[in-house]
């Protein structure tokens, strides 16, 4: 494999001579710029060897290194040795890490490539901006450069499409809601490139990428004509398309886009920079009148109606009834010394698959044991099973994807004894959930502005987390979505943090609640729930929302340190667990063993 | 005095003629954009009657419009009733406000002045955009042009400097702290306009604004050639001229900046665009070539060194004794049914002026009565004195300008009997006050972050406050100061909200907290203390500052509903207090009233 990297670099080193350049940036990315991507384009990882999530890929004439943050560090070291690539840590902005190594690598007058469906407009916006003040040209390619040297890369699949049928809003209300924000910006079109924007908004779904239950596709919204989706028309069973047609929804075939961008005959058309890929908005430019957006589509999605937030309920019930299954099993066999880490992970994927409408797992599931937790991102490695023995924390992060909504949970189960320290610190990450979970908060406020509520109590112990709070989670889609994040600028950010109007928080949105405390080559340990924004009260003082716990699952109380908690946060753990014995106890029918251990894990404390 | 206004409304149209302009705009401002301004440059005040500290008017041909915001709506009502002087409410920004209404009041492409002297480089700039948007032009003004009208205008009066001796690091270390700053940006000279740090760069101090100990000056600090202040030499006591010319601080006429600004022969020049006037900007782009700068000595004065909180210590202290005298006394009076909002802040006054070293009220004393304390910046009515008399709360928010430090106190009193809503928003206002009280924090956290934790315990209760929670205070300067702030952007603001790198907190700050509950027509509660950022503690998850409330007073009781406080809520009262009398009852002598006062205030609770 080493040796077959060196190999590769030098192939590319030999297509940069004949393209010119003197650089190539090989981002890990798809030309909708999705979170997960298709292994097609695992086009950084077939150069390297590095098979993490995260990590572009610069090969110069004069050298090659591979950006990626704290989360690979040591799974990159590993993979990239015996390599010509070196490490390059990213802390902050990829962008800026790689314009420094890019000046350390290149003289004046240098070209580097990087191909345009790879690369965000804002990206690439700025790469060039920030190369330009170094004298170094950055030119977007309109061919992947590796494509003729990966002779048997996997081709893209287009799964079968399929409706999103319990989906309670209707595109022509999903797209009456977009029609007054387009017509406000000044233009008649908008182009949707973001996968998820373009399932939201059809309520289609399909398989093409791993965790986001999505299809590969762009899609033109007209105020006057409606929605055309460009999507491959063989993965359109024909009764859908029929019922398509019937819904007012036009479908062109997937490659033709550039073909209706360049008649577009300078007509005006929106594009959001961040979600639009480089080349995509070159022809947007060539042939429009593009005009940049803050993506609408993404605010509107997060907004979940009543409806779809009491779908959400059934989700959790049917994870909760998996996850309840999950953890009786782990109790019982935890101590064992016969489980790893894998072998956890895949039981719980066994419990998942067994509730009705589960699509398959919103991400990769982590489950990490005594050291390895403390690596917030670590994931079970393939190649060394470790052993669940001895001491320690078992961290499991997982979710699902279910018709109903996307799920997202973390749990942390004590292994054999906890030390008085492990105690303190599950007790402090316990303490911050909950307090995050019975804020009552201003309908409007700017959702970073919560953060400092759940770490105080961290704070508190002079420990901290290096992640955020909390994410936005997707109806059916990405478990990942923005635009609400409960997090604050960080001490290492060098860049200035914005609160944007867009990130403020309304009601029904959706966010992960996921404080955590990692002590490096000891232990981690981390209980994330979802919350649901519901609207509480209205008074003089305006609207409050309040926060419903959505995750249906009980929370492990053996690791806690009962003294710390405040009379309020035990009234809201024997009210949480008594919720989720009522909803959940009936689901089980006659599985005595988990009703058992429901029971036990649910009975009220003090 | 109404029909004065029009008829000097009408000498102003008269004007207008004159010079070509179709509106002119009158900020409150003087040529440094102080806080507080002198009366010489009461311009506003001089046309429109309007007394409020806060205000623009402008003066069109077509009509004419007070600017304000919600703190001064009602007063400006009244005093503007009878001129032709309309009222328009500013809920956001100035700016913006101004333009919409020049835009309805002005056809295109006509002409608005300002007088140069008068407003930002920032502010000129973006009003300039807007307007031109609209086809209006901007003409920066490079005379007052009130000035030939106002003809028993106060003259501008130059107090004395004096040296702040007690301040213990010299200019010399200043500099070497602010030196590195200036030659990172590119430059060797640095303009400086700002008058609290021109005093806090040359350890001089001046008496020219109200509130702030500061004197009319601009400086240019130059990197090879040291510090240059260009300040009214009659001002200047000749012994302490005689001391910095030993310090090497240079020193020139006040009038002759725009004559060294005509010599610099195009050299490069920092400058800080938010506190530098847009006549001076002017002459600097004229003459030389000047580069923007965040304002780097107001993040340098806003560090205060150990020594520096020494002597804040010291300050709190002397304040501490007249405030127990004076609440002592007002406990004793406050249901006579004699006092005046304005006697109480009268004797407040006095008994702060038997303090050693005390040069001045920070700000005028905000004493406000029952339904006057819902406005959050009420102050008392000259012409009509408040009766203290009934139940209801009396909040008092004022501060002390001492060579040792810069002091800003806000109590909430009793008066009567408490009502039980009474008691819960007087509760849960203790309780902001004390949970951001005793957070640790991260050092270098965005201060905006901490916030949420002060709101909190009040947004439980389903209400808000309209202002920040704290604001950055000065040493023996501005009672107000920058960078850091612990405030969110609202939900009515619309521009985004930007955490810049300078308002992270940093050990040394010290920052006013003070949270409160406002009932329009009802009540209003205040609680506020300084706090000063130190050191606590550095871990394996880096470096953690606590809050050290410097302000040393009791804080009511009486109206506390105490089921409602946490454990350690209490306790922290209880230290608190302990504290206050442990470091005050030294200090009041044989003052056995007070003392007694004092031993029953400071008592634990529960």
């Amino acid at each position: 494999m080493h040796n077959q990297v060196n190999e590769r670099i030098g192939q590319v080193r030999n297509l940069l001579k004949s393209l010119s350049l003197d650089a190539l940036i090989i981002p890990t990315a798809d030309p909708h710029l999705s979170e997960y991507i298709d292994p097609h384009y695992a086009v950084r990882q077939w150069l390297s060897g590095f098979t993490g999530s995260t990590g572009n890929l610069i090969i110069a004439t004069t050298g090659s290194s591979l950006f990626t943050d704290s989360r690979y560090w040591v799974q990159a070291q590993r993979q990239l040795s015996e390599t010509e690539v070196t490490l390059t840590k990213v802390e902050g902005s990829f962008i800026d890490a790689e314009c420094v190594w890019l000046k350390e690598h290149l003289s004046k007058g240098s070209k580097v490539g990087v191909y345009g469906a790879y690369i965000s407009d804002t990206e690439a916006t700025s790469l060039k901006e920030k190369l330009n003040k170094a004298e170094i040209i950055l030119e977007i390619l309109e061919q992947d450069p590796i494509d003729s040297l990966w002779t048997n890369r996997p081709p893209l699949t287009f799964h079968p499409i399929f409706e999103h049928k319990v989906s309670p809003r209707t595109t022509e209300e999903k797209l009456s809601l977009l029609k007054p924000l387009v017509v406000k910006s000044g233009a008649k079109k908008l182009l949707l490139s973001s996968l998820e924007d373009i399932a939201w908004l059809s309520n289609l779904r399909g398989k093409d990428l791993p965790g986001t239950p999505v299809f590969y596709s762009y899609g033109i919204f007209d105020v006057d004509a409606g929605l055309t989706l460009f999507i491959n028309e063989k993965a359109l069973p024909i009764p859908l398309g029929l019922s398509l047609v019937l819904r007012n929804i036009n479908f062109q075939n997937y490659e033709d886009l550039p073909k209706y961008l360049e008649n577009l005959a300078n007509e005006k058309i929106l594009y959001s920079p961040g979600t639009t890929n480089a080349l995509v908005t070159s022809k947007l430019k060539k042939y429009g009148c593009p005009i940049k957006i803050e993506n609408p589509v993404e605010l509107l999605r997060a907004q979940k109606s009543i409806t779809e937030i009491q779908l959400f309920r059934k989700a959790m019930e049917k994870d909760g009834v998996a996850l309840c299954k999950f953890f009786c099993w782990l109790d019982e066999n935890k101590n064992s010394g016969q489980l790893t880490e894998r072998s956890v992970a895949d039981k719980l994927f066994e419990f998942r698959k067994q509730q009705p409408g589960f699509l398959y797992p919103s991400f990769a599931t982590i489950s990490a044991f005594g050291a390895n937790a403390a690596l917030p991102h670590y994931q079970p490695d393939e190649e060394k099973p470790v052993k669940i023995q001895g001491n320690g924390f078992l961290l499991i992060d997982s979710g699902a994807q279910f018709p109903e909504g996307t799920t997202d949970i973390t749990r942390t189960v004590l292994v054999g004894e906890a030390s008085e320290q492990m105690k303190e610190d599950y007790t402090a990450v316990l303490r911050a959930n909950i307090c995050l979970a019975k804020t009552i908060f201003p309908n409007l406020i700017p959702s970073q502005a919560l953060d400092a509520i759940a770490r105080a109590p961290i704070w508190q112990n002079f420990v901290n987390y290096g992640h955020g709070t909390g994410h936005g989670v997707g109806f059916f889609l990405n478990v990942h979505e923005g635009p609400q994040r409960i997090s604050y600028p960080r001490a290492t950010d060098e860049a200035d943090g914005i609160i944007s109007n867009a990130t403020r928080m309304r009601a029904g949105m959706v966010t992960s609640n996921e404080p955590g405390i990692y002590r490096e080559g000891q232990w981690g340990i981390r209980i994330e729930n979802l919350l649901a924004n519901i609207p509480s009260k209205c008074t003089a003082f305006g609207e409050f929302l309040k926060f419903e716990t959505l995750t249906l699952c009980p929370i492990e109380l053996d690791s806690v340190n009962l003294k710390r908690l405040q009379a309020d946060e035990i009234n809201w753990i024997n009210a949480y667990h008594m919720r989720v014995w009522e909803v959940l106890s009936p689901k089980l029918g006659n599985d005595v063993k988990t009703l058992d251990w429901l029971k036990k894990k649910t009975k009220p404390i003090c």
